[in-house]
Formats: C-alpha cells, sequence, structure tokens
C-alpha cells in the first residue's frame, strides 16, 4: 500500500491498531460534529492562486518564538504515544528534530520529559501542562520541563474537565497496566484527570509566570475576547484549538476560529491553530488566514502507528511537500508572500 | 448496551416497542420535515466558549414560575404512557420529582390526574389541557388540576385539529382497550379528538382566567405576533412548541423560533422550548437563546420505554450531566451566566 | 396498500405502468434539475402558523376568472391520458366535475374536446394549445373549443422546440398505434411535434384574441419581464410554469419564480402556478406567495394510473383535506385570509 | 447503448479504457474538490428564461479572434489522445474541423504538430505551449506552430510544477514506451515536466511577443488582478482555468472565476473558459457570464476512446445541438442575444 496522502495513514491506523485505541485517539466529544467541521470547514475555504510569479527557488522555513523551524508544521500535544508505537513520545521527539520542526510533548506522555529531552538533544521542544489541583505538581512540572530544555510552556485551557466522548465510555477506555503517566507518578500517587483544577483563571497566568522564564503559549482560545484577555495577561502566543473536538461539542471550526482571533491579537503575540490540518493546502490556508505555524494531532499518531518515528516522518514530509507545491500554486516562493489576498471564501 | 446518551435510549425504544406504538410516539405531520428539523436546527448552532472561568462549583439549579427545579429540564405532555411503561404517568411523575423537576400532565393521560399527583406527592407538576367543545367539560379538567396541587395550566394551541401523520392513518392507531383516557371518562363517554374546539381563540383565555388562580403557560406559539398576544392577555408563560412536528409540517424548527418569541416578550413572561433536544448542549443552546428551561417529549417517553420510572431517571440524569459539563466546557459556572454571548449561527 | 399521501399514488403507478409510459410521466429535461428543484424548493419554504383563531368554519372554496372552485387545485394540461386510463380525458374530465375544480384540457390529448365536453357537460374546462406552423389548424382548434363551451384558453408559450428528455430518446418513445392525438387528426396527416410553430412572438397573442371572446391565459412565465408583457398584451391570467422541468432545464423552481411574477403583476391580472405541488401545504405555500390558484400535472396522471376517474378523484380529495387542515393550522378560516405574513424563507 | 448525453460517453470510456489510463485522464489534485466543483458550480446557476421570442431560425456561430467557429465550443489542450485513440491528436484534428471548430493542440501531444497539421489542413487550430528551462525549445516549437499554420499560441500560466493526483502516483503513471511526446523529441533526449521552467514571469510574455507574430492566448487565469496584468501585457485572449482542477486543488470553479475576469477585462481581451462543460446549457451558461467560447478537455477524450474521430464528433454534435436547443428555449436566436440577464444565481 502506498503511502500517498495522510487519509492513507488514517486507514492503516484504524485497520491495524487496537479498536479501543483506534476509538480513543479518533474521538470527539458528543455527536463528533466539531471534531469533523474542523475538516469540513478547511473545504469551504476557496483559493485565489495568483500566476506566472518566479517559484523556482521556494523557502518555506519560518520562525516561531524566534527559533526556525524547516515548515510551518509542528506536533500538536496528545497522550499516550505508548499506545500508537512502543518506543512512544521518543519517537515522536526524534522524527520531529529529523524533520526540522516543534515538538509540543503532552503532560500526559508515556515517557517523562526527561526522557523526551534525552531522545532528541538541541530540538525544538515545548512543554504542554495543566494546572493541578496541587499547584505545587505544576510548579514542578514547569521546572522540570526548563531544566530539561524545553523552549516553551503551553498551558491547555479548554480542560476544566474532560469532555464527554461516548466510545470512550463504552470502551472503558484505560491506560494499560504496562503503560504510566509518567511525569506525574512522582507528584501523585494515581493519575486522574480529576486532579486538574476547574477553578484556574486568567490570574493563574501570572502564577505561571511568576515560576519561569519560558514563554507561555496558550491553547484552546476560540474567540476575540479571550484572545484580548490572553494579550493582556503576557502570553507569548496563542493555539486556537478545540482540543480536536474533544471539549465542547459544537464550538466553531478552528479555521474558523482562527481568522477572529488574529483580526483581535492584531500582531502583539503569535497566533497559531491546530484540528482539521490535513493536507498540505490546509496549512497554506491556516498561514493565509494569520496563523504563524499549525500543529498537527491525530495525524502525528497515524504516522507513529504506522513506522514510529520513521512514519511519523513520512506524515511530516507529505505535508511539507504538499504545502510547499500548493505555496508554488498558488504563486508563493516565500511564507511571507502568504497572505490573506489568496482566500476566497466560498458561497456554500 | 450502555446506555451513554439519549439517542441509546432512541435504539432500545425502536427495538423493543410494539411497531405501532413506535411509530405512533415518532410520528410528525406528512413528510415529517419539521418534526427533523427541531434536531438539525440545534445542530446548525454554534457555540463561543470561554476559557479559564472558575468553574469548579457548578450551580445548575433555576426556577420557573418561581418554583426551584434542579436543572433547566422538564418533562413535556405527551399522551399514552401506559403505551411506553404499565405504570404509565405515574412512573413519570415519580421519576419527575426524583430528580427535582417539572411534569406537564397530559390531559391524554393513561392514569387520571389524581392517580398522578397521589403517585408523587408534593413535587412540581403543570397540568396540560385542550379546549372542549363542551366547556363544562374543560373547566372540570381546570378544577380537578388545582385541587390536586398542580401548579400551572398549560393551554396547548396549536391543535384545533389533529395533524396528518402518515403512519398512523396506516396503522390504523388507537389505544388497545385495556387502555384508557382516563382524565376524560367521567366527562364524556367517548373520548374523540374531536371534541375539541376549534373555535377557540385568544378571548378564551380570559375564560380559563376566570376558573382558576393557576397561573397559564400556552404551548404551541412560533411568531412574534402570537407572543405579543399571549402577554396582552395575561398568561404567565409561552412555551415555544410545534407539537414535536405533529401538527403543521415545515413551519419553523423550535429553536429557531426561540430567538424571535424572546425578543417579542421583552421579559414580561417566561418562555420554555420543546421539540428537538437530544443533548446537554442542546439545552445550554436553547437557554443562552433566552429560554427559561426546556421540555422534553419524545425522549422520557423512551426513558419510560426502558425501564419506567428508572429509565426517565437514567434519562434525566444523563441529559444532567451533559448539560453541566457544556456549561463548564462554555465557561459558565452558574445558570445566570447563559446567555446569547455564547451563541455563534453556523454559516451553514 | 393505503392511499394516505400522493407519493403512494406515485409509488404505485411506478410499478403499474410501462416502464416507458412512467418515463415519459416522469421524463424532466436534460438531468432534470429543474424537475427536481419544483419539489425541493417547496421543502425550503417555512410557514409562521397563527394560533387561537376561529377555525371551526373552514371555507376553502376560491374564484378563478370569476368562476367558483371548490378549493385552489385544478388540472394542469398533460398529454396523452390514455397512456394511464383507458378512457383517458373523459375520465380526467369527470373526475375534476365531481370535485368541483376547473380541468385544462390538452391539444395533446387522447381524447377530441369535443368527447372531453360531452364526458363532463357543465363543468369549468379551459383548453391548452400551441400555436401551430398551419395558422388555420389552430384556429380551427380555437372555435371547437369555445364552440364545446371551454371557458378559458391557455397558451403554452415555453414549447418552441420540444425539450431534451433523455429517457424518451433512449426508449425511443412514441405513442402506441391504438392511440391517437385525437385533436389534431382533422388539421394534419401526421401528429407531429415540428409542427408547433418556433416564430411564434408576443404580436400573436393579438392575433388569438381576434379569433375568440375566451379569456386567455399564457402558461410557461417565469420572469417579471414576461409577465409585464403578457398583462400589456392584455392576457388574462398568467401560468407560472416550466412545463414540468421538462423544457429548459436549471431554470428557476416555478414555487421560486411566482413571487417575482406576482410582484410585477401587481394584481392586474390572475397568476396561477404549477409544478412540484404534492401536498395541501403546498398549495398553501403557493397562495400565501400570490397565486390564486394552483394546477397538478403528474399526480393527476398517478390517480388515473391508479383507478381512473376514482382514483384521480382520491388525489384531489387528499389534497383538499390537506389543504384545508394546513391552513386550520396555519390559523386560517378561509382562502382570503391566506397572505404572504404565513411564510419565512428557510436559512438553508 | 445509445449516446445521448456527454455522461454516456464518459461511462463508456471508463469501462473500456485501462484503469491508469481512465485514472490519468480522470484525475484531480489532491481530493479533487475542485475538479468536480467545476461541475457543481454550474448546477447552482439558475437560468431566467424568456418567452415568445421568434427563434425559428437559430444562429449558433459566433468567432474567436476574428476566425468564426460554427458553435462556441472548441477543443481544450489535453497531451497523449494515443492513449486514448490510436491515432490521437491526427483524429481530435479532424472531428475539429469537421464540426468547423477550434482544436488547441498541447504541446503533449503524441503526434507531432506538423502530423497535425497535416491531419485537419486549412483548419482552425491553436498550439498549447510551456515555457522551458531551455528557452530555445520552447522558441523552436513557437516557430513550429507558426510555421505550420497555427492560428494562435495558448500559454498555460497555471503549471510551474506538476499538481499532487493521488492516483497518479499510485498508479505509476506514465506513457507506455511505444507513446512519445514527440514534439519534444527534438529539443531533449527525454521529456521530463521537470524541463519547465518553473520561473516564469509576465516579462516572459514579452519574451514569447518577440518570438511570433501569433496572438497569444494565456491560460490558467483565475482572478481580477492576474487578468488585469494579461490585458496589461498585451495577451490578445484569456481562457480562464484551473487545469481540470488537477493544479492547486480547492481554488475557484471555473465558472464563478469566469465573471470577475470578465468584470475586469471589460472588453479588452477575448475571455474564454474551461472546466466542467457537460451539456449544451452549461455553454449557454458560460457565454451569459461574458465567455465568448468554451473549450472541452475530458469530453473530448471520452469522444475519442469511444470512436475516435467519429466520437468526438458525436460528442460536439451533442453538444451543439443542446447548445442550440437550450439558447431557443431560453429566448435567443442568435449568440449576440445571450447576456448576463439570462442568468440568476441559485439560492443554494
Amino acid at each position: 500500500m502506498a503511502m500517498v496522502c495522510l487519509s492513507d495513514f488514517e486507514a492503516y491506523a484504524k485497520k491495524y491498531l487496537p479498536k479501543i485505541v483506534w476509538d480513543y485517539f479518533a474521538a470527539g466529544a458528543d455527536d463528533c460534529t466539531t471534531r469533523d467541521e474542523n475538516i469540513l470547514a478547511y473545504k469551504r475555504i476557496r483559493f485565489r492562486p495568483r500566476m506566472l510569479r518566479d517559484v523556482s527557488v521556494m523557502d518555506i522555513r519560518t520562525k516561531i518564538l524566534g527559533s526556525e523551524i524547516s515548515f510551518p508544521v509542528g506536533i500538536a500535544p496528545t497522550g499516550f504515544h505508548q499506545l500508537a508505537w512502543p518506543d512512544g513520545e521518543k519517537s515522536t521527539a526524534r522524527a520531529a528534530r529529523a524533520m526540522g520542526t516543534c515538538y509540543i510533548a503532552s503532560t500526559y506522555s508515556t515517557c517523562t520529559l526527561e526522557e523526551i529531552a534525552a531522545a532528541a538533544p538541541g530540538s525544538l521542544r515545548w512543554f504542554q501542562l495543566y494546572i493541578h489541583r496541587n499547584r505545587a505538581a505544576s510548579q514542578q512540572l514547569v521546572q522540570r520541563a526548563e531544566a530539561m530544555g524545553f523552549q516553551g510552556l503551553v498551558l491547555t485551557a479548554d480542560l476544566p474537565y474532560t469532555g464527554k466522548r461516548r466510545d470512550d465510555v463504552r470502551n472503558g477506555f484505560r491506560l494499560p497496566p504496562h503503560m504510566k503517566v509518567k511525569n506525574l507518578e512522582r507528584a501523585f500517587e494515581v493519575c486522574k484527570m480529576s486532579l486538574l483544577d476547574p477553578s484556574v483563571t486568567w490570574n493563574d497566568i501570572y502564577w505561571l509566570q511568576s515560576l519561569t522564564r519560558l514563554p507561555i503559549i496558550i491553547k484552546g482560545i476560540l474567540t476575540r475576547e479571550d484572545a484580548e484577555l490572553a494579550v493582556r495577561h503576557g502570553v507569548q502566543g496563542i493555539i486556537v484549538s478545540n482540543h480536536g473536538g474533544r471539549q465542547l461539542d459544537e464550538g466553531p471550526a478552528t479555521i474558523d476560529a482562527l481568522a477572529e482571533v488574529v483580526e483581535a491579537v492584531r500582531g502583539r503575540v503569535e497566533v497559531y491553530v491546530d484540528g482539521g490540518i490535513r493536507k498540505g493546502s490546509d496549512v497554506l490556508k491556516a498561514l493565509a488566514l494569520g496563523a504563524k505555524c499549525v500543529f498537527i494531532g491525530r495525524p502525528a499518531l497515524w504516522g507513529l502507528a504506522y513506522k514510529g518515528e520513521e512514519g511519523l516522518q513520512d506524515v511530516l514530509r507529505i505535508l511539507q511537500d504538499e504545502f510547499r507545491l500548493s505555496m508554488a500554486l498558488a504563486g508563493c516562493a516565500r511564507v511571507s508572500e502568504i497572505g490573506q489576498h489568496l482566500i476566497q471564501f466560498s458561497k456554500l
């Protein structure tokens, strides 16, 4: 089976992963409307491609928070990579480094952040965290991440409680006994989502800032109001995200929310987006609408499920090639040439 | 089979109820366009969820006409509950009481209103009525309801004649001989819909008010003009309803009509809505658009069909949990924080 | 099989008519987009029903060109009724009379207009005609129709050439040898569509007026410009029609064109509509948008195919009952109460 | 099997061509969204047909760049006709001449342009070219085309790199060894797309003009900005095209882009369109929106696959008949009567 596009990896993962694992990765909240809308919303956007521009030398590099990446696609934080591939997040980190891009490691990794750092020394890595009821535990994680050379902290804002994912309830999903949420082992005897603190507010950003010199990126913003609050509270970046449609169902598709957030932010901080990226041209659309970079979630897991580090590199390479080609066919030779002039919203 | 969401109960009821009963409960008028639109219209509405609000203590209680209910979901009036469960409306009344919410008992119950009252003493109950050609019969029902402690009268306005439900015509639906429309036994020798009076007008509200001190809620309003008339005629509440799509087909979905009615009413009376509620987030949408409370019809019958009183409690508990979670994920800790700012109509 | 709604008759006809005949009746031009749009466009229109109006006494009679009909549904001109039922147009005429409505007999009938007149003496009938290259033949038809007591002349304007109906081409459709286009037998040796005159213009209306004192109704108008021309040329009525989607494919659905024509006409002549009527509520929509009456084409043929005169009466009676019920449920007791206030175009 | 409409030829070709060839002709880029939108966009456009105009004498001829064609449908440049029929482009040229229309021969023909010219002497032919890295090769092609009597040069602007057509990648599509891209044999040892020059800009139009007196038509324009640039750089014509959806996926359907280009051009040069033409009424829509002529790509290949020259004539004759009939049914007797007044964009 030739792996030509990302849906080939999806089909592979669906076929070869245990059903309970596939269901967990694929799950959306409730009716999965938002999960599916993330993809459909991209399809409703039309390009306005320009012709006869010199695209003989293509430069698809960009920078996020000052660090160069080889193309504007990073790895979004998702949990439990060992469910997809034995080496888990260590493979993910290696693939991201090999492809010259950024990996956001999740708190809910099945490797420790120290293992992840050791697997891909010198690479660009951010660390994703929740704020726990036990603030000392969160503080410890922040300090370990900073010590291990992670270069950004991604605070997930959209999970005061876990969304209702019907298949996971039906399947009684839980980590198999031989896997652990290792980052939290030292801090808690038992890892439970309910250890997350639903009383977190914007003021906790200040507390977080007091713990670290790392830039803080807030993940899960979908409205102009919250984008404005994020900027005012001094974050360095915003990831427009709906947690892959796994939290509140029937919120907006992320690509639809992006323009609103970008407009509110007015360039004061960087804006990124995740959710629904399946083709290089989706990346081009996100950048044209103002994103500095996109992050992929499920496609990275499919790549891992296919062939671990190598499979994830395949996924990234396909996106890279497709992105470069879309740029050229739209008439852009450099990322800086991408802009809203490339976009025409579909009448449908 | 795990009962995870309301459609699980629907599937159960469809599988285990006699076809003629399922068809009767499921029936919509003509092409069933409005019945189905009630559901589809909710799916077209998008949330604008807010992040990093303190949702650690959730309070989902509300009040309708001054009475507190544990969450803003009541039981809409539907007929013939014995078709779903032997104890019929007595089970319904008990489940509503157990869950701390309001039950609107139908004139077309298979238990008397006295039996219903006795089954759940002290609970919040309203009584639904039609105006009969024989006004004395209606008067008697009003007085019995008031005597039995029902706390509101719900006048159904959208049934001067019964809608055309093709499956019921094909099936020759009628109540089995061992069931009776008991509320009407004393008043009529034979129960026929045609005993309803199609000459009823707004002035009959005054007549109804002259019979009782109970608040009057009018059910079946879909336009601003009728909402204004309802307020002027002194009703205490309006239920935006299209009778579950069983009367005039191709009228508006209730959630689409709600905003228009709420705007016309300008807070002078309470507005409720029924039709198409299938998830906790639907409740949140209805409240965000101005409803004080929603009422469920068919899902209550599915719950009864599953396990009687207990099954209906399951249905209500799922809605309650889903509603609480949706609120939290949208950034609201109290019902009073829900508002139109949470809503963005989908471009689709 | 209970005949509950018009699609039951459609299913019957599809099952029992010879395929070539079914295909001929069902045919639309090219991709059949307009044929299907005629129906879909009705489904996109939403009612704004009004409550608590006295609908105890329903009056659904109306008048067209001064003649009373029992309800606002007539029979549109369609050809070759013997293909559906041995007695052909004689049965159609009898059914229309029995139901107290108007029948527009087609030039392309398999009975002569004299036979049709004799089958239902005293009934309201109009005669549909084309203008032939041989004007004497058209003149003769006009004079026979007037002599036989037809009370209106319906000039079809949308068939300078016959539309391309793929199935008819594939099937090689032609009348079986034992049937004849009897109205034309005297005038032509062979009946061919190509005898129709594609050079006809608005001035030919004057010529037609010079031949007869009958009112002239023009059929096939879809734009405000042509509606204005029709009024200026002195016609008495306009039938908004696209020939059942059998002529130019991808023109407008008739119910979508109706409002434009009604607005242009400003009450100077009566406006009718055909195409896509399948339920009583469709009739209500057409009247709410300004039609004085609707005409049914294919459903009449399905009725004939079911049981001849009796079957067509069944079809008309169902439409009558559904129309009366829709009116009542929308809050109208008389046809004169129907108006644009009942309509809300769907957001979809 | 009767060949009644173009989809009959499509079905034939799909059934009888080798899968790899069918896939190559059918291929669209990525998800094939734009390929399919080209067709769907036509279906969303509604006519406003006019009645009672004299359409007894129909004249469907038009002129492109001063040359008369028998009806406004030409043959778009597509590659590798020998894959469809042994005689390849020679058959195409003969069919176009027989039908009195224009054939745009592709650089990627399997016959030389000399063979094509010899096959249909005296016919209206344009030559399509890319600009190669080796400019001398392009220059030679231009000069050969001019010498062989081609009357226009069509510069394809939308292929700096080849689009990603997944099926071709999966199938490993390449020309079978016994076929050659003959036009390029003299210039290159090996024919590779990568010989195309992705550094081409608008200034290269001037270089092309310096080589030839032939009019230059630019193909692949989709925006008003590029249309303006094309006019300013002195081209004689613009083909609104997205390369059949084979280059950048999720750009606009060509019929949707046409109006924008026509408006920008303001009559200064002729505008044509290709992509998605499947019926005579599509041609009428394109002309109503301002195209001077349309070009068909895949349908021509289906015609060749059916019966070579004769099959392509069948395809063209069907389009011609359908176009003439649509015009007449819309009320136009001459091409000059076609205009934007015939069009109403669908509410869908």
